[in-house]
């Protein structure tokens, strides 16, 4: 695998500099034309061996180009910021939008390299990790971004060389310090675990291309050159937009009238005494929770879904009517902003995570992907299709990370939802928030009850299942989410 | 992700006989059809909890079906020539030509869930399971078949109760045993795995359908609703031709002349008496090594490939000639035959994995898929490029089943090749093995060139390396490859 780049490859100063304005103006063109057409992101991981000159590639792009249009990472030591949140929190953080060049310089792969080598982890620990790289990276260029993955890479020798080298000179000596020289011990080790992870984290997609790395000449000239190709080809491709789905075929075929939603008893009903006891039960309970030490440990993640009129608002409002202002955020998800359309469909969400003791409510949420936008047809079959997965791993790292997450979905039926319609359209203080939209909705009713049954079938997992709530009664839909989310957040903290 | 799989599913026994000769009629129409296209295979997975029925499904899909077209594998425990090769090996061989179906009962994830209920591994190991399932169904997809996932639940207590009455009855009590009841009672780990696995192998190309199994009647519907939708679906798409590779890029630009196959001395010669010499040393050794005990343990893959005129030939028979016949097998790679052609790439190199103590020799093999389809253009590009890692994947399974991998590139020159082709014409008996597929091949030297380079920096791997020999002279490279070949055997052994 390695072989090519520890050859020696090298190119003469008449021969670089003979190329290299060529070049430069040839990416720089390349850049203009990707920010002018703001189609795709690019995203360029540099990765390799201590001393192949990653920092200086990385330099050397941001001078060849349009620095306005770069955005840098080197992650480096997570911060107590990262530290509250998942692990891939940072990456998606720095994710470019279209139109511009996202650099991750000695990231996402490196990390669970360095720790293979030192065995802080195991062969299958480390192909777990690997494993989240490839989905992230799958995820990306489903989403359309061109991910370019370069490996600068140096034989044994040639470290040695190049450390020697630096180390003599009194200029560049402190470019060389002693963890260099411990990795360099563990060459063999190195070039072993980084080969299993090229080997396992190339796809025909996002292929790795190794570079070697000791001669600056060669190692610009080679990335350079690759980089100008990979853009140039991919900005000749038409953009095929999105297939609006003509039908919607349920996942699993209804034969029969029977479904989750169905499964329901919506005439379940509390009365107003019962009602207002019970609420604040609940909301007492709720209250003296997040106030327990344990609970700033935690982070909870609250979603509600439901009909159109279902009450979500009523029964967001009944929770933070609980909690003190700091404790919690609504996060209100309407149409995605132009920033947000030019990110990966997740990141909109994944830039409102909470920080540890805190709750976050999303009134409406990531799940828009497999409703609204399946059964209207703004995403391609495909896209909705791969979304359930996306969101599996999305729940998992939250999970993983000691979020808690609780998903509504609150269910009222054709009736219930028409006489609110007319009651709203009715009190001139509620007229707002009936359009024709909910009422064009509302002819599609069929194709969005199969959404939700596919939507809780494929997304309803142990660690986060859904919660549906009978809610034709707003009292009875109030209680069962404050219940719902007292015990969960109470199973929550036992476990710790 | 089970809620509703555990509603309690039923159709009643009219409504059954209403629908039912009209599915039958429209599934054979519809299996007609893929008989009649032969344009992709069809692969059915059935899994699920014990007692769901997954045995009456496979038995109602052959009656429904022409069962001339429908090869069904019930893989059980792994017999004895299934465990000399490498685990995925069975599911390979059961694997149906375009045109046919393939149902596999209990296949593949089914082990994998098991053994981490009974805790024989980890969650690690279960997820490099799994994550090896994926990669076979995504080879699978890009191959171009139709990936099925039935799950067939139950609840605890609908499999309580199914067990309980097929017990009652004596026509049917033989149908639940001992390890029934044992994962019985293990029931909630086997949701709780199961569902894991389902998870992360359901992807937008395949994913799992899950569908309630207690009533007969509604699972053979639903199941067959669905087949005849995806196969109508699939039958109605047509097929886009592989787009020839106008140019064929590097992977890496080469922007010097320095490459693996120019930094070989091709002047390394040897004279007659010490090629004599070493020849016997070298074959006498070998011959030696295969009749060691250790040697019945081991299994041995030799790939040849090289220039045209390289002298391929030549060098496997200075190898089998120190060989008892019944150790070795030479297999001649050319043109796939038809039944080759209808699946998919890999499957006719699997056919002829060597069980254990011999030695199977290829002369050309998998890499003609980066090497002649891509230069030819035969394949498109995304099929080569995903080749790299397929093929590693591929010989990464040999491995770890103890198999030896022995890669040799056997490299000439242009003038070499020019004088071989030339006597080769001038000697009437071997006038055969010159053709003007090898004239025009030739003026693709720089074409192949690159394509070589690129195979050996994907697939050169630390426990798959290539050995490239430099085969100006052909005693030269007849020794370097004996003695490799000894070499790396003897390590095998060492290692046991």
């Amino acid at each position: 695998m390695f072989e090519s780049a520890e050859l020696g490859h090298a190119i003469d100063a008449e021969r670089y500099n003979q190329e290299l304005p060529r070049l430069r103006r040839e990416l720089l063109e390349a850049q203009l034309e990707l920010v002018e057409a703001r189609r795709f992101a690019v995203i360029i991981i540099i990765a390799g061996m201590d001393g192949a000159g990653k920092g200086d590639t990385v330099n050397v792009l941001n001078e060849w180009m349009d620095p306005r249009h770069i955005q840098t990472h080197a992650p480096g030591e997570p911060t107590e910021t990262d530290l509250a949140r998942p692990p891939m929190w940072r990456y998606w953080r720095a994710l470019p939008p279209k139109g511009k060049i996202g650099i991750f310089f000695d990231a996402i792969y490196s990390e669970a390299i360095r720790d293979r080598v030192y065995d802080r982890i195991g062969n299958s620990e480390l192909d777990q990790a690997l494993e989240r790289g490839n989905r992230f990276e799958k995820m990306l260029v489903d989403e359309g971004a061109l991910v370019l993955k370069f490996w600068l890479h140096l034989s044994e020798k040639r470290q040695k060389k190049r450390f020697d080298k630096l180390e003599k000179d009194p200029a560049t000596s402190w470019r060389v310090n002693k963890d260099d020289w411990r990795n360099h011990k563990h060459y063999g080790k190195f070039r072993q675990v980084a080969e299993r992870a090229l080997r396992q984290t190339s796809s025909a997609e996002a292929p790795w291309t190794i570079i070697e790395g000791y001669d600056a000449r060669y190692r610009e000239l080679t990335l350079g050159e690759a980089l100008l190709q990979a853009l140039r080809q991919r900005l000749a491709v038409e953009t095929v937009p999105p297939q609006p789905a003509v039908t919607v075929p349920p996942l699993v075929p209804r034969i029969d009238e029977l479904n989750v939603l169905r499964a329901l008893d919506l005439s379940l009903d509390l009365d107003k005494k019962d009602y207002e006891e019970q609420l604040a039960q609940w909301q007492g309970k709720l209250n003296k929770l997040s106030r327990k030490k344990g609970f700033g440990e935690l982070s909870v993640v609250a979603v509600f879904e439901g009909n159109d009129a279902a009450g979500k608002g009523g029964s967001i409002r009944r929770v933070t009517g609980a909690l003190d202002a700091r404790r919690y955020q609504v996060v209100q998800v309407a149409a995605p902003t132009d920033e947000e359309d030019d990110h990966p469909y997740l990141w909109r969400f994944w830039r409102h995570l909470p920080e540890r003791g805190k709750l976050v409510i999303f009134d409406r949420s990531w799940y828009g992907r497999v409703l609204v936008e399946r059964v209207e047809g703004f995403c391609a079959e495909t896209d909705w299709m791969r979304a359930y997965g996306e969101i599996n791993d999305f729940e998992e790292q939250l999970i993983r990370n000691r979020t808690l997450v609780v998903k509504f979905w609150l269910a009222i039926d054709q009736d219930e939802q028409l006489r609110r319609f007319k009651a709203r359209e009715e009190i001139p203080f509620k007229n707002f928030k009936i359009t024709e939209d909910d009422w064009r909705n509302r002819e599609k009713w069929p194709l969005y009850e199969e959404a939700v049954c596919d939507m809780v079938e494929r997304t309803s997992t142990e660690i986060a299942p859904w919660t549906l709530v009978e809610a034709n009664s707003k009292r009875y839909a109030r209680v069962k989410v404050l219940k719902t989310l007292v015990e969960r957040i109470e199973q929550a903290l036992e476990k710790d």
